[in-house]
């Protein structure tokens, strides 16, 4: 139907004959001449219709509007000297249309506007959403579509052409296994009563494909988790799925960063340094506060515990005796950046700090000499020889503003962790070109539930234990990793539980009878006699990854048709009513009243 | 872990020390020397511990047994002259194990054997799919999976590379559409007494992608049907999913048949002739019966309506009187083939034709000098003009065995497709190393539902009609086109409509109000105002391509993890009852009583 895209036309072009399909991005009439930029997925052409030199094509020029599909015959010709348009791909050429074709119109007023020269990205989600098939042709949007496609393709080529690894689709119709998220459910019409679950990872399966031989697995794969959503959550998502046989965790990790330098290759030209940092969880816990560490920039915490231990501040002293720590963040030039009002009670980051549970921020301003300014109560009971040990541990120098967390660890962590990237992001110390991945090793393999009083598995109860740590598994560290870019988790895996006695002491270890474990993880179990290799893997999400590639917000915008935070589409209006027909055909029925 | 694969040493190898990871396929103890054959995925070379000359690994090679996970160090040393085995791609090295270290045992009696050596086709299915983890180790399903990753491998890299297509991902999660197969649903507890839908196909959102301007559109998608299942049916399936903008009827064909081209290439080695045969639909239903030919054999059906519509022999002309037909299944050499037994009453030529509805299996055998022999009211009621024009029509040689199907159009050409098929299997004239593609085009649009006592459409209802035939849509043909492999279905597709009048006129003669077609598919027709290209696609069944291309008889052989005709799942034993509590949260109740 079409010789060429719109967007690859060139000077090399001129004087042939093209056909052109495409929508009309803009439409202007200089005088009774009508020019159109006409755009495909490649991008844009100007168009001339000029009355006298082509009269054929000048009444369905003049016919047309912003966004009508129409066919073009024409013949490229060069832009005049002054007309060239370097802003362009296509500048430096024109094709004046011997016909044009309107092959669609626009019929209503469109509800949102699609040329680059609009700016799109102002328009409310909602109608975004509802009209996405308006959105999707914006350029960011139709950008984002084949960045995905791009990563997606680098993943795969990666995988198959460099490293052997086989493609294999795993079921969405399976089994419910509650540990973990909420599922998804499907009522079976063929076993009435019976419910399949649409998979929350393909974890399992992966785990069998390794005890089938495949050796090397890779999927790109749809997960469903039926969970609260916030920004970054999708009822449905997706993700790279990995799973490899006979390989240590150094391997699987070294495979794992040439992995992510040849997505980075093919999609942003960029050549990510290797090998990339590592860090253990206990390490980032004590440096960062958290385990997805934003190595971007410093202002890294330090424990002071030991040095405020015995000081008559019971606010410090008594944290520590409690079993908590007293750890600091240590902010050079803090002095002049933040303001007392900002770290008193009511403060931005005095309140920051308490949302994530801490009871206050105590601080202390670094002056000359080794003076300092804070509260009486704080220096009445610092000892010299404290201070002087803690401005230097610290790496105090004057003007530094050292802000204070005590209590619980792990609340001293969470609320230490937010005041340093609030305070990271507002000094301008993040470098927003940087891409610092890093790899967390070393979790634990359980947490406690304090609502369910049982530990929890950190990761999945299918990760392996250190084996230096098999004496006590409460307290082991696991074979697990993350991959964390500039602070936001990408992905996670872990060398894989592959004896049947491990197996069914880390199920007891999160407080599974026997009887369940065999009724949930039966067929695992069971696996697991038969031969089942030494193995490991990871799971990348891949909405998220596109997401910070394409320097978005929200994963709905590097997603085709997402659905909201009420997990509706907007565009189909899923979910919706379905005939009482078709849930009596499934032995269900709905428990709503029809008055609510 | 490993230095090489088993399957990948040859002699080039020899006098490397090579380190192994892999299963026990065989060991063998040979008077001291133990000798194992290790597999891993990529094939079986053979490992020799003497306890002579590697007496360290001598105790676990002799500990060893079928299926252990074993890692091998040692020397790659060529085979003695008599030793070399020229039917194993390794079969010219072995090695000499320095060490063998048990990765993990098999501590139950195998319920599959898995090595080559034994005949693991003939364990039974159920048994296979409880242990699929071991039925996926045997080579020949180990292979089909590699095929089938294969397939999409091209299938990929052609529509990327050769042709430009993007890859999207459309949701799972998404709205019920009842027009077609029963959907599986899914409650949604964020919004109580709604349901998501699986989707049947991504057809609507590819049509909107097109809106959109994605131009070209493919994912490898799942997709799902609620029906009762046959050999080569499964709840979910996956599809090859393909739509296009701006492209012609004949430009897509051309496409498609590249693309088929590329994909027995690059997994079969076999060079298809281009271009494919078309047939329309039409001249399929009258020389074959059906509209999914197999081309591989001829006894092509004539229609002889025109010549016994007025003879006395009532089952023929009544046939012809009251709308039907009556046509010819010439065999020729069926005379000595096929006896009178089998075409008479309860014989099972004659009982296949009842089967697809014929009330008989009338019969004319040709004989020298234009004799024949048949039944006397046949005989006595045929002119010699009739007959000859018969003969000639028909093509019949002495020897050459005439089968008439005589009644409605439809039981006629159902009953002699039947008769064919069977006979040209049984006399041998289907070369099964053929690959026979054909096009059928010009399908009609709708066929007549007599239970709901309306028209529905054939394809689906976004088919676009025939421009010529737009005066009467009930018996429009549509622009649609099957692509049929050796007499099977591998893919589907059309022109879509992308005119809001057309698409409404299509939805009223299916019988949709205006009401419910824009309560069911609003969306679709509202963004057909707003400038929607001319588009068309195609779908292929993966798992039905990847059957024939591994020559296997059920879609189950070339899916990892599939469903039984029950459409459960062995291993995992879904789908399974939940929690009562999962339920409530989802506002659902199971309508079946414990008692049942």
């Amino acid at each position: 139907m079409r010789t060429h895209y719109c967007g690859e036309l060139r000077s090399e072009h001129i004087d042939q004959t093209v056909t052109l399909c495409g929508w009309v991005d803009r439409r202007r009439d200089h005088g009774g001449v009508i020019f159109i930029d006409l755009r495909d997925r490649r991008g844009v052409v100007q168009i001339v219709s000029d009355p006298e030199r082509t009269p054929d094509s000048y009444n369905n020029a003049d016919a047309s509007r912003s966004e009508y599909v129409v066919k073009i015959v024409g013949k490229v010709s060069p832009r005049k000297d002054g007309a060239i348009n370097p802003n362009l791909a296509t500048g430096e050429v024109e094709i004046y249309a011997d016909s044009i074709e309107i092959l669609n119109s626009v019929n209503k007023q469109l509800p949102i506007l699609v040329s680059a020269s609009a700016d799109g990205d102002q328009v409310k989600e909602d109608l975004r959403l509802k009209y996405r098939y308006l959105d999707l042709r914006r350029e960011a949007m139709a950008k984002n579509l084949q960045l995905r496609h791009t990563v997606t393709k680098a993943m795969r080529r990666f995988l198959e052409d460099e490293e052997n690894f086989i493609e294999v689709e795993t079921p969405i119709l399976t089994k419910s296994t509650p540990e973990g998220a909420r599922d998804y459910l499907v009522p079976s019409r063929v076993n009435a009563g019976s419910w399949y679950a649409l998979p929350q990872s393909p974890q399992l399966f992966k785990q069998l494909l390794m005890v089938a031989g495949c050796d090397r697995y890779y999927q790109i794969a749809r997960c469903f988790r039926d969970e609260d959503l916030r920004a970054d959550r999708q009822p449905e998502f997706t993700q790279l799925d990995m799973e490899m046989s006979f390989m240590s965790l150094d391997e699987i990790l070294d495979l794992n960063e040439r992995l992510i330098c040849a997505i980075f290759k093919a999609a942003k030209g960029i050549d990510l340094p290797r090998p990339f940092p590592r860090i253990t969880y206990a390490e980032s816990m004590e440096k960062y506060g958290c385990d997805r560490p934003d190595t971007r920039f410093g202002l890294e915490l330090v424990n002071v515990s030991d040095i405020v231990k015995d000081m008559g501040f019971k606010v410090f002293s008594g944290a520590v005796k409690n079993g908590g720590q007293v750890k600091v963040l240590p902010i050079p030039n803090g002095n002049d950046a933040i303001s007392n009002v900002r770290i008193k009670p009511k403060g931005d980051l005095f309140n920051a700090a308490c949302e994530m549970g801490a009871k206050g921020l105590a601080f202390i301003r670094v002056r000359e000499n080794g003076e300092i300014d804070t509260i009486g109560a704080i220096k009445d009971n610092l000892s010299e020889e404290q201070k002087t040990e803690l401005l230097q541990r610290t790496g105090a120098e004057p003007g530094t503003l050292l802000l204070f967390g005590a209590g619980d660890t792990d609340t001293v962590n969470k609320s230490l962790d937010r005041v340093r990237q609030l305070v990271g992001a507002e000094m301008g110390l993040i470098d927003e070109n940087k891409l610092n991945f890093v790899w967390v090793t070393e979790f634990p393999m359980f947490e406690y539930n304090a609502d369910e009083k049982r530990l929890e598995a950190l990761h999945h109860p299918f990760t392996a234990p250190n084996p230096e740590d098999l004496d006590d598994l409460a307290t082991a560290r696991a074979l697990a990793y993350d991959i964390v870019l500039n602070g936001i988790e990408v992905g996670g895996g872990s060398l894989r539980i592959y004896q049947r006695d491990v197996q069914e002491k880390v199920f007891a270890t999160i407080g599974l009878s026997d009887e369940e474990a065999k009724e949930k993880f039966g067929f695992l179990l069971e696996a697991f006699e038969y031969g089942t290799p030494p193995h490991g893997g990871i799971a990348y999400g891949l909405d998220r990854l596109v997401m910070l590639m394409a320097q978005e917000e929200s994963i709905r915008d590097v997603i085709a048709f997402p659905k909201t935070q009420q997990a509706s589409c907007l565009l189909t209006e899923a979910p919706a009513s379905v005939d009482d027909k078709q849930l009596k055909e499934l032995y269900v029925a709905s428990t709503v009243s029809d008055d609510e």
